[in-house]
This record gives structure tokens, sequence and C-alpha cells, in this order.
């Protein structure tokens, strides 16, 4: 493998300012948040337009309007951010990196809308609008899902992503291991076991250790694939892809601590879905057993070990450094 | 791209009987049909056994079950059956043939699950056995078929279906496009269609070329990427690779018209799950609109058509030929 063959554009969101010694505040990621949220928009509404060439008379226009409704105009793309600025720290090409972030956050929306279904979390409102199964209707939700899942695949295999085959099937490889059994969707599984959401189940009494690996593979593992993208896009060295995955880690802890966190003290209006859900559902967070300030703490101790790690990109970090802040202070 | 490195172990199922000349009948494509079902059983049993260095502690283990009982000791496995014969017409080491098979499989094997559920055919029976969602219930089928989607992709990226990462990424790209929106999803959504089975829903009255388009979709578009996919694995050229496509489309269309034929004039205990379905749900099918005669003599022309597609593989596409007369005279 060799390095890619172009300059990045620029870091992100900002095409003008380019250089090490940039500084940025919290106003600066915040544009940037908005120029990778407003690409991947613009790129997924792209991936998602048919071509005249496929024929109208069997196109299934329902199940297309359901997967446009569940993954365009929403959400901050948390996730293709991380990677955009990953892949930053190695001058990857801006398109290949949107590219990735576009298949990544495929998968993302697809496991909200089958997260919402009222099989799972049974849940009526997502980012201030009706869930897809309440917008649509069940058999839809369940259809969008999958064709979501499923083009995020055909999307990560494309040429677009990287030229090099190698680069885009290891992209494949961990991406499908991120959400799947090992990952996200076995997460999943364990948090619902944990409900006694399952027709055999008695709610489980989660120790602190348990809960963290359950959230490790529920939502860590797409966040940590997201940082780890960047590195495998970038033909980033061991070393570098340790440091990473470090930062991937910490910053997928921060990530749900931050949630559990919103469910408590979250206003539903900014939040756009319901709160109080833990509590009612009974369910075992962090925040729960260590108490609201004490999580506070881990949070904060959490960002001191995501910009630690990058500590060998030196201030070309800094935008990790700043979305590491962000992800733990979210206040949505 | 080069030919692959390693003769395959033999013609399917009959390793010790190699050469061009050999001759098969009914008998021997069945003892193959075997033989691949039983080497894809114990491959997919491989592929989910899980490592014990993946801790017990955080191991998903009821959807771990439910993703084994939905894919393991079930089905014919036809299209693995066409996959790892299509790629003994380039001898492909079986190995990788097989690889390939079982990502096929599991891809199947969701799309089942995920159909039997209540928002859309609503089936208590698969395979003579309660479906997924019966014998454990509602979420956990959902993300079953989730699991078993995104390992399909795994198992699709890794290094023992190709050693060539250009050839894996083909075959990751082309399944995603045959399960996806232009393929089986997208067919599965027109279905529901036009059963008028969605919210918004009025059955809609098809005729020969819509439910030909549907039908392409629903279950032509896997059928002809097992085909396609033995070209890809095994280097085939442009010439080959069109023999294969349009052996796969015709084998498509015979699977569905014996499909439909079977939920007229098949048994309920042969097939292990409820038929006459279609006219309840009052389905256009090709059956329905040929009649039964016309509808027999539409296959047995198919039939003829794969087998003419196959002529520039002379006597070694006989497997392929027996396998679509099979597909079209199946009684379960």
């Amino acid at each position: 493998m060799s390095k890619p063959f172009f300059r990045a554009v620029g870091p992100i969101g900002t095409p003008a300012q380019t250089g090490p010694s940039m500084s940025f505040d919290q106003g600066a990621l915040s544009s940037q948040m908005e120029c990778v949220a407003s690409e991947i928009e613009a790129l997924l509404e792209e991936i998602m337009t048919p071509t005249p060439a496929e024929g109208e008379r069997c196109r299934p226009t329902r199940l297309l309007e359901a997967m446009r409704y569940s993954s365009l105009k929403g959400g901050k793309r948390i996730r293709p951010l991380l990677l955009v600025a990953s892949a930053n720290l190695f001058d990857v090409p801006r398109q290949r990196a949107l590219m990735a972030g576009a298949a990544l956050e495929l998968i993302h929306c697809y496991s909200l809308v089958h997260d919402d279904l009222p099989a799972m979390d049974d849940d009526d409102l997502r980012r201030g609008r009706p869930t897809t199964h309440k917008a649509f209707d069940e058999a839809t939700a369940i259809l969008a899902g999958d064709g979501l899942l499923t083009l995020a695949f055909d999307v990560a295999s494309r040429p677009a992503v990287h030229p090099e085959a190698e680069v885009r099937i290891q992209l494949v490889g961990s991406l499908a291991r991120a959400a799947g059994l090992g990952g996200m969707i076995g997460g999943q599984a364990l948090d619902l076991a944990a409900e006694g959401r399952f027709a055999d189940g008695r709610p489980l009494k989660l120790d602190e250790a348990a809960i963290s690996g359950l959230q490790a593979m529920k939502t860590g593992a797409l966040l940590k694939f997201a940082c780890a993208a960047g590195g495998i896009l970038g033909n980033a060295n061991a070393r570098e892809r340790d440091a990473l995955d470090r930062y991937g880690v910490a910053v997928g802890k921060a990530f749900q601590i931050a949630d559990d966190l919103l469910d408590v003290e979250g206003d539903k209006s900014t939040l756009g879905k319901a709160v109080g859900k833990d509590a009612v559902a009974g369910k075992a967070t962090l925040v729960g057993i260590l108490g609201i300030e004490a999580a506070k703490a881990r949070l904060q101790s959490l960002v001191r070990e995501a910009s630690l790690s990058l500590e060998l990109f030196g201030t070309r970090g800094r935008v990790l450094v700043d979305a590491a802040k962000f992800i733990a202070e979210r206040r949505n």
C-alpha cells in the first residue's frame, strides 16, 4: 500500500486555513461539524438518488423514500466527523474520507430505525420527527433498515473510497465486525437482555465491568471504527493505529456516559426524543452506578485520556481533541 | 488478476471422479447437492462458533443461538450449489467457492428471518420448524437477521475467499447490490406493495412484465449473483461472465415459477411451510396469469435457455444444466 496520491483539500471544514499551528475552539469545531454534516448530507442524497436508467416501473419508491427519510436531514454526523478528522491526520483526500463516512453513517442510521421498532425500543420520536415505522409502517421500516445496512457495504466497496482494493476490503471487514455480533448488534442484544426484554427474560443486575463491556460493543465499536478508518485510509503505521484505537475507545466511553447523563438531565425538546427512559426501564447505566457527579468526573478523565493518546500527532490532533470535548459536553 | 494458484479438488461432490467426460443424472446431482449442503453446514458452524478468547461475559448468547438456529440445519443450499458449480467451471479451489457460498447463504437466511416477521409475511413455520421469532422472540429475530446480513459481508471480505483483494471487493460490491434496493430488498418491498400490505396500500394489479421485473429483483438477483460469483472467483472473461449471467437469469425465473407452482400444487408436510398463501393473499403470480399448464411449458423453455447459455463450457457445464432441471422440477 502506498500513501494517498493527493493532499487533502484542507483540515476539515476550513479549507482556507491550513497548517499545524492553527488553534481551534468549540466555535471552530462546531462550524467544522456543520461542514462535514452538510457534505455527508449531500453525499447521501447523491447516493440515494436513483438514476433514470434504472427505470421507474420496478422502482421500490416507498422503500427508497423510507431509506431517505431515515438517513437524510438528521443527526450531528459525529461518526463521519471523527472519520474525516482521523483521515485528515494522514492527508487523506477529503472525498475518500467522506465516502467511507457515508457508509458508516448508513450503518448508524439503519441501527436507529431497527432500534426504534415496536419489538425493540418502541420509540415514536427520533430527532424530533416520527420514527420510520410511525411515518411509514413496520414492514417498510424493517426493510428500510435492511436496505441502509446493505447499501453501506455497497458504498464501502466502491473505488471512490480508495483506489486500492486492499484498503477497501480492510474497511469493509472492519466495518462488518464493528457492526456485527461482536460489536453493535451484539451489544444491542446484551442491552435488551439486561433489561429483561426478551421473551425468556428477567432483568440482569450488571456490575460496572459488564456495563462497560456491553457499551463498548453497542456504541463503542462504531465510534472506534470511525477513528480506525481514518488510519486505514491513510495507511497509518502500527503506532498511529494504536493511538487512534485508544482515542476511539476513550471517546466511545465518553459518548455513552454523556448519553446516559442526557437521559437523566436532558430536555426532550432539545433532544428530539424521549428522556428518562433508562430509569423507567430500570436500566443499569454507569451514571446510575457511579452517580451524576462521579460520572461527570469520569467524563473529564476520559477526555484527558483521549487527548493524551493523540500526543504523537502534535497539534494536528487538535480537531479530534476538540471533538472528544464536544462529545463529553454535548447537551443534545 | 491472475488465475487461481490451485486446481479445484474436483467437480462438486465427486472428488474421486474427475474429467470433462463424466455424465450426471438427477441422482448424481442430488448427491452433489448433499455434499455441498454438508460442507456449507460445516463451514457455517465453524464461522458461528465463538472463540474462547472472545470471553464469555460479554457474549450475546441468545442472539448467537438465534443466528445459528436461523442458518444451520436448513434448506437445500441451492445458492451455494450454483456458486460452487459455477466456480468449478474455472477450477476455483473448492474452499474459496464454499466461503463465498457461505456468505451468500447467510444473506439468504437473513432474508427468510425478516420475511417471516409478523409485520411482513407473519409466518409460523419455516423448513418444518417454528420461525425464528416464534422460537425466540421478535426483537431477537430482527437482530438475528441484522447479524446474519452483517456477518455475510464480514465473511465475504476474508482472505479465505480469495487471496486477491480486488476479487474480494468485487464480490462484496456485487453481493451488496444483489441483496439491496435494486435487488432482493427492493423486490420484497415491491411484492409487499403489490399485495397492498403497506399502511397506505391498495393491492396493485400487475401485468406479466411487472411481475417478472419484481421477481427478477426479489429472488432472481441472488440466484444470478450465485452464478456470477463463480465467474468473479474464477477470473472469467467477458464472454464467460455473460454466459453465466444469462444462465443465472433463466434459472432465477425458473426458480420463481417452480415456487409459485409449489404454492398451488405443493404439500405442506413436504414443504415444511404453509401453501396456498398466494391465492389467499390475492397475489399476482405468473402461474396465476399464465395458468398451470402454460407455466409448466414456460419452465421447460427456461431450462432449455439455461442449458443453451452454457454451451461454450461444453460438458463441464453439465452440473449447472442438471441444477437448472432440478430447480424447475423440484417438489419441495
